[in-house]
């Protein structure tokens, strides 16, 4: 049975060579560790870090390369902002679509830093009114984090315009580039905020277990570190370098993740990011089309391929999405994800709480006839259901 | 010119074709995260970080699989520890050669939460007198931290001695594995330890980017995590899930890493850890044996084979070790590591601060003739300076 892959809001599949080849090339030919010794190899994985940073750099319009830095992952990121930047009795501001990854740390630092979480109310498509932000603004707000598209409906929230309306404000903004980073245009500078917080294994085309922070000046002085410790750097010191990477970054580097990120963009800069867009909308569009002839299916988000990230979250009367995932992939090959996504407060915002949706997320490698065949399947399963 | 690898306590190098293979594998053939989607690739990705959660309980003893959490790296497996358990007030008795990866986060905890760092004092050759630590040992002892051996000298420090000293103590006992996990026997129950953390880029044998943790149930229980996120499990929860190994593993995980560790694992267990020591050893044993017959030179550490993890630091006379690390570099091949190791308390102990030493480590992939072939460069170099 043919299989088709919609869960690329989870991650890429099928793994381009390309980035299989560049996590090779480093194990083969490199090998070695960054900023670990003066030899050449140590030397040559210090460049490659350092020219994978100097793209995402230009990709994303951050001014210096330095103000990039890799992490583990988007969580990894997020928890880092939070944690490094809240103090007791703060003010946070954040949507009601954002994903666990943002929701639990502060869970806890509301918990233990007396944290005030304020969640600004998304519309029931999952879509926001920037002036929900300015409304809610007050002297102790100390951070706004948005999610730029969220993981369940892939709706689009207004980061541009929330980043005109923090300009000039002392206040920080932090961007969940989760599901938009290689999909949306992301400019750092034009958004106005201080962390853009991505992953490499979706939309960036790299292998899983490499992501990154991008970081206003401002907003790396503020910041404490997740983890201190070896950077290669200042050894004699007993205390963290306050400076830009290693400040942030300790320990030995997943550099052939690096390596694959690296692939991952050049990729995408080889078909332009517009193209890969444009893509992604006409598929979104055709499902969403395709969607609205077969009974019984109640979509939710805005149900427009403009306002979405490529993501399509749906229910079928009289079925639970996990069996219809079940089904899909069982008779059809058809790869989804259903439940909560991580997300429970999204869920509770467009109405599907505790039973969650059954989500289909698209991707560069997927066709027109993939949404067909996805379509067809729903048709004949709405028909016996 | 042909190269020699001396530099294994950075990373193992060259890589082997099994651990590349091993990677790239799950690239092609899986490609899906684990725990996020109940289709058969995404369960094949979980399926291969369970198996390999299984095979490091395994490998080090440990009683139940979820008690082993995988983390970026052991640095970070060390902040999750002393973050996660220190509160305010807490005292921890380190040993005076553990790494900047344990230091700088107990700086910075010394500063934020008043917690009291006692340093063990180690002999000029690193080792550490058992009785040290029941001397220090005080009501409000919360933890005990040592490197299993100095990555600078490579000496190896008595865990299992400590541990003896511990048992039946309401204290925490943490075992930093980063230079001896693949090396020396590590055995999990044996060592009567707490936390057991280690990294899979070095005697492990897998790629850079992976590491863990083992915790005892107790130890499990009293820690925070470090990062909090989507888990795939309890979805519905905005706070994070309480069991193992959810609580500590947010976020997509470094797949491609672990499958890489799996199979440095097994490359392990095919040879045998008894014959990887022995080989180890007697590579050390004739390193520092030749180095008795060069002038000029000044060894730090045991001197001693048997109580050392294949690390050997010294300096040259009249030499800086910066400078003697690039001469054996461009005119032998020769890579090792100069400067201060990240440990700039260890180098205090050995007295080598602030000028530290050349360090030479020694892996699997050395032979006999690397190093007479390392001591006639050494011999050259003294004669002619």
């Amino acid at each position: 049975m043919k299989t088709i892959y919609a869960d690329h809001a989870a991650t890429t599949y099928p793994r381009a060579q390309e980035v299989i080849d560049a996590m090779v090339a480093y194990m083969k030919d490199i090998g070695c560790s960054p900023g670990r010794g003066g030899y050449r190899l140590s030397l040559d994985a210090s460049r490659l870090v350092y020219e994978t940073r100097v793209l995402l750099a230009e990709f994303f319009h951050v001014p210096q390369p330095e103000q990039v830095i890799f992490t583990p992952s988007v969580t990894y990121a997020l928890n880092l902002v939070l944690k490094g930047l809240l103090a007791e009795g703060d003010r946070v501001l954040i949507s009601s679509m954002e994903h666990n990854a943002v929701v639990r740390p502060l869970t806890r630092l509301a918990d233990e830093r007396g944290i005030r979480v304020v969640r600004l109310p998304c519309r029931p498509d999952g879509s926001l009114e920037p002036a929900e932000v300015k409304r809610a603004l007050c002297d102790n707000t100390k951070l706004v984090v948005l999610t730029h598209a969220s993981n369940v409906t892939g709706t689009l929230l207004p980061v541009y315009e929330v980043g005109e309306i923090l300009r000039g404000r002392d206040v920080f903004y932090c961007i969940d580039a989760a599901q938009t980073a290689g999909t949306e245009k992301l400019d750092f500078a034009a958004l106005n905020c201080d962390f853009l917080a991505f992953t490499g294994h979706k939309g960036l085309l790299g292998p899983p277990g490499i992501g990154g922070l991008c970081l206003s000046e401002r907003a790396a002085e503020a910041t404490k570190p997740l983890v201190e410790g070896g950077t290669g750097s200042k050894s004699e010191a007993e205390y963290q370098p306050p400076f830009l990477p290693d400040k942030f970054e300790s320990g030995t580097q997943n550099v052939p993740g690096v390596a694959g990120l690296a692939a991952g963009v050049r990729l995408l800069q080889a078909t332009g990011l517009e193209q890969v867009k444009e893509k992604k909308k006409a598929l979104t569009a055709a499902f969403l089309a395709g969607l609205e002839r077969i009974p019984g299916v109640a979509v939710y988000g805005t149900k427009n391929a403009d306002t979405s990230a490529g993501v399509v979250s749906l229910n079928l009367e009289g079925l639970d999405n996990g069996t219809l995932s079940y089904i899909l992939e069982e008779s059809y090959g058809i790869m989804t994800r259903s439940g909560l996504h991580c997300a429970p407060l999204a869920h509770k915002t467009i109405g599907t709480f505790p039973d969650g949706t059954l989500r289909f997320s698209f991707g560069l490698t997927n066709t027109g006839d993939d949404i067909a065949a996805i379509l067809a399947a729903l048709q004949e399963v709405a028909k016996k259901s």
